[in-house]
Order: C-alpha cells, then sequence, then structure tokens
C-alpha cells in the first residue's frame, strides 16, 4: 500500500481542521478595540487547540515516517484518529463561548483523551505490523508521554467540575510538555545509522 | 497522464468534504449538558458519513493504485463521483436534523445509490481502459459488495416511507459490509507478484 | 522552480473551491420534499460551476503537465486565475439564489469572461518561457475554444439584460464544448515520442 | 525529516486561508447592482490579502526550497508563521466590513507585523540550521525587504488613528514590493551551478 497517499490525506484533514477552526472567530459587529474583547478566550481557547493540532501533526509525521508498510487496519486506525481530531473545532468553539462553564471544559478533555487513545491506537497498529523487535518498536520504547497525556485528561474531566481554571492548566502542561518533538524515534533512526 | 495528481485532487476533495461535514454541528447556545442532545443525531448521521467518506477513500485509493494509466474519461468520471460524494455534507445536515422524517432519510438513499453509481461508472471506465484480462479486471473480479450495495440503497429509500429505521439499519449495514477494506486487489497483486 | 509545488498548491485551491461551494446549498428548514423546490437553481448552478472548475482543473492539469519549466511570471500568472476561480462560489451563490435576475446572471458572465483571460495569459506565460517553436506551442496551435470561450462570455452579458436565459444557455454551451478534455496537447506529445 | 510533507502541509493550510477568505463575500440580499455596492471594500481588502498570501506562499516556496534540512524548531517555526497567517481571513473580514474605522485598520498591521516576525524567525532558524556560510545564507544575504516590512507595519499602526487611507497606502506598498518574486535566492543558485 502507498503509504504517501495516507500521509497527504492526513495532512490534508489536518490543514483544514486548523484552519476552519478559524472561523469561530467570528467577525465582531463594532469597530472598536473593546469588540474584541469578548473574543479572548476564543482566541485563546483557538491557540490552545492550533498547537495541540499542531503536536498531532508534527508526531503523526515522525510515526508514519518510521512506518515502512501500512494495511487495512492501520488506514482505519488512522481515519479513528482524524475522527476524533475533526471534533476539535466543535469543543474549541463550545469551550471559547463558553469559558467560564464546567461542562465545555470537561467535553473538551473527552476529546482530547479519545484523540489521544485513537493516537495510541494507531500506533499500535503500526508496530504490531512492523513487529515487536522493529526499529520502530525500539524507538517508541517506553513512551512515557503517551501515557502519562491520557491520565491527565482523565484527570481534568471531573476536575472541570470543581474549577475549570484546574482543566485549563491541565491542557495547557500537556501541550507544553509535547511542544518538544518526539525525538525518540528521531534519534533512534540516527544511531542505528552510525 | 499523471495518476498522482488525480489522487492528490480527488483526496484534496474528499478530505475537504469529510472535513467541512463537521461544520453541520454547530456550536450550541447553552454550556449545559444538555444543550448537546438535539445535536445527538446529527452527531450519529456525521459518524456515518464519516465512515462512509473513508470507505469511499479507502477504496479509491485501491482502485487508482491498480490503475496503470488515466485517460480523459477516467478524469470525468473520478469527476463525477467527487460530485454525488460532494452531496453528502448537504444530505447528512437535513439527515441530521431529520432524524424522524422519511424524506431526508430516502434522500440520503438517493445520494448514497447516486454516488455508488458513480464508484461503479468510474471502475468500469478503468477497466475498460485496461482491457478485460488486465491484472486490475480480474482483481476486481464478480465485485459482490459493489453490486450489493446499489441494491440496498435502492430498497431504503422506499422503506424510508414505511419506517426510517429501517432505512438506518440499511446504511449501517452497508457501512459495516465495506469497513472491511477491499482486500480483492491487494490480495489479487501479492498472489501475482509470488 | 519546483512545478510539482504549484500542481499541488492550485489542486488544493480548486479543491476547495469546488467543495466549499457546496455550502451554499444550506440545509433546508422543512423536512418535507418541497423543502428542496427552492433548492432547485442553487443545485442547478452548482452542477454548472463544479464542471466549469471541473474543467479548469482539467485544462490546467494538461498544461501545467506540459511545461518543463516555471518562473515568476508564471507563478503570478497562476495566483491571478486562482483569485478569478476563488469568485466562483460567491457568484455561484448569488446566480443560483436569483436565478431570474439579469444581473447577477451577467455578473456570472464577467467572472467567467475574466478566468478566461487570466488562463490565457498563464497560458501565454508559459509559451513564452518554452519559446514559440516549443512543443507546448505547438501542442496549443490555434486555440480555438481559448479564442471562442471568452467572445461567448462577453456576448452572454448584455445578453443577460435581453433574456437572462439566453445567458444561462451560453454558458451552458461552453461547458459543453469544453468538456471534451484537451486532447490537442496530448496527441501532440503522443505523435511527438513515435 | 521529510521536507516535503512539511511543504505540502503549508501549501495545504495556505491554499485554504486563501480560499475561506472568501466566505467573507457574503452573496447579497438584493439582486440588483446596487447589492454588490457595500461589497465593494471588502473585495479589496480581499484582493489586499490575497495577495499578501499569495507572496507569502512564493516566498515560503523559495525559502523551503533552499533549505536542505529540516528539524523541530524549523517545523514549529513553520507552524508559528501558519498561525498568524490563519489569522489573515479574520482581520480581512473585519477591515473589509469597517474600512474606515482606524482600530481595524491597526490590527490589520499587527498581524501583518507579527507574519513578518514570524517568517523572519523561520527564516532564522532555516538558516542557522544551515549554518552562516551555506548557500542558502549567502542567498538571502542583506534581506533588505525583508528588514523593511516590518518597519512599514509599524508605522502603519498608529499612523491608523491619524487617517486610515495612510495605513491602507502602506500595505499596498508593501504588496507591490513584495509582488516581485524573491529572486535573490534563485539566481544565488543559478550562479553557483554556472
Amino acid at each position: 500500500m502507498n503509504k504517501s497517499r495516507v500521509e497527504a490525506f492526513s495532512d490534508g484533514v489536518i490543514a483544514i481542521l486548523i484552519t476552519i477552526m478559524v472561523l469561530e472567530l467570528a467577525v465582531p459587529e463594532g469597530a472598536e478595540l473593546s469588540a474584541l474583547e469578548p473574543l479572548i478566550p476564543v482566541f485563546l481557547t483557538y491557540v490552545l487547540s492550533f498547537v495541540y493540532l499542531g503536536i498531532y501533526w508534527n508526531n503523526h509525521h515522525h510515526l508514519l515516517q518510521a512506518a515502512e508498510r501500512i494495511n487495512g487496519t492501520i488506514l482505519w486506525a488512522n481515519l479513528h484518529l482524524l475522527f476524533w481530531l475533526s471534533m476539535v473545532p466543535f469543543i474549541t468553539g463550545w469551550m471559547g463561548h463558553n469559558p467560564f462553564a464546567p461542562v465545555p471544559t470537561a467535553v473538551y478533555g473527552v476529546v482530547m483523551l479519545l484523540a489521544a487513545v485513537a493516537y495510541w491506537i494507531l500506533q499500535s497498529a503500526i508496530v504490531a505490523h512492523h513487529g515487536p523487535h522493529s526499529r520502530l518498536a525500539t524507538a517508541i520504547g517506553r513512551d512515557v508521554k503517551g501515557k502519562i497525556s491520557p491520565l491527565l485528561y482523565a484527570s481534568a474531566i471531573p476536575l472541570a467540575f470543581v474549577n475549570q481554571w484546574m482543566s485549563d492548566t491541565i491542557y495547557v502542561i500537556v501541550a507544553l510538555m509535547w511542544l518538544v518533538p518526539d525525538r525518540r524515534i528521531e534519534s533512534q533512526f540516527r544511531a542505528k545509522r552510525v
């Protein structure tokens, strides 16, 4: 199967998601600076989700580059990930327009948790197709960040009903944790080449 | 002619369709969990249509990969398929917002039927260009699923006026039937390589 | 310069234009078949514009494939063409919602005329870069269809104020005339290879 | 790392931005020519922003083509640039709908200034990765246009509160200044090949 077409399709979907999300930033009625004020939470949520989608694109880029073969299971695991990522513009708009409400803040965590699980399924499907002793499996290793993130999202969901700032803080922390690109695969490959 | 550009254009259109469909999930007014309730049918219809577009992308991926040559007829048969797929966001929104109405449920079947016919025309155009004894023609073989699907869609259209749940069930069954990726072409090619 | 990136960018823009145009087909309020009735002119205009954008993609595909080199002038001539094509969703929506009004019908012709002129400029820029005796220049030849189309659009503009059906007929005729893919370049190249 | 996927993703995002911007040109209510009148400032702002995004795509095209290697810093510098470019449809809509208001005109300059700074960061990250004596670093040279543009944007921001036509004029001048494609890198590479 053709890996490059899977990459191109995924890039297309993520590029469109990251871009149509900006449509939630509706042009305000007034022309004063104060007209932008109600947009501040929408803007900040947009920044957060933009970073998240950027992280997913980045990690997806590394993961698929390390993959040598694709099969039907991987194709559908990839579409499953894209499905949950496609919920990001919706939940970004809902949380952005209701920044102090617990339910949208919790549902943001639910979407992020399901996307993280979908990424883990995709990664597992690729590892299973390449074998447990493959270069890719070694490169992923213990996958600490990949295991901590779902736990943090899962804790952010109930915390949103205590104080939504705690959940928001967790979302920012997970994003910052991932902003460092996934150098494991890169370095592993570089090491092997030596 | 350049097959890769046809693939890239089709991927682009399908990626955009699968993504703008999510715009039908309008951000709700309220911030309570109950505000999501009226969105449940829209969400479920979105899931169904997402799976359908994923199936089309998947099968299109296999079909074009097996094709060795492209001509003008194939280009237009491909655009014709993309045209009917471009109706999916519209009909998804209409059926999602009117989950218990017979007409949108029937029109969903009409769009799916026309897309299936368009796919069949595209496949036939590619086979005709490669010859009846080509590897591709052998790989497609009797094409049982491709022949049953239009019949099922055609039966779902009148059934929507009896009980729309019967049509919905048929749409889900056809989707599940196709979720197994089109291994025929793959296995045929693998066999030939041995 | 990298021709494939110009092709990819153009494909992306045309794929998005052809797809967001469908957003003009707003989901109707009612769930009866009669709710689709006011959408019929929008749908028919959508079909027409879909075919036009398909034709542009198709001819653009052939033109750039025949091009061997790209320069800055060609890049901007290409962006200029994409600009006028980006007006197609707007004018499709306006004409579709006002099917019997002369001004939108005339402005549809203006947009099509400007897009045709932009295509002609792009073609001329590519020919100029390859030389008057290049394979490409010979392949384009007298370019009869490329010269007739602007004349037909130009005549459709004033005719819209006489009877908009005359303009609509002209738009359909030009589309049908182009539906035959641009075999000139193809056949020329095939001949040369022999 | 895979440079072509970074190019494809960036092309995708810029292609979508340049296209969804046209959605700000909402189909007018009336069918008279006068119905288009209030759209004139939106149209002109669209033209300006289309040219700006075209310039960014063009220069980005040259910059990445000259780059031989990509690293994590470059990936994120690129996403940072795409983030500010994703603000262009919003600010185009706001300035287009309020053509004589100082705040939107000034904020247009702010977005353009931040995008220019983001481009400069991306360029610096690529140069840093290739070394100060690389072909790329030599090709960029003194980068006069890249240094003047932010100064002009920065001056247009306060001038919007004096007279917004002064700022508009500056925006047009910067666009015209860049319309000449970035021949430095091209000519440098051509010279080296000789």
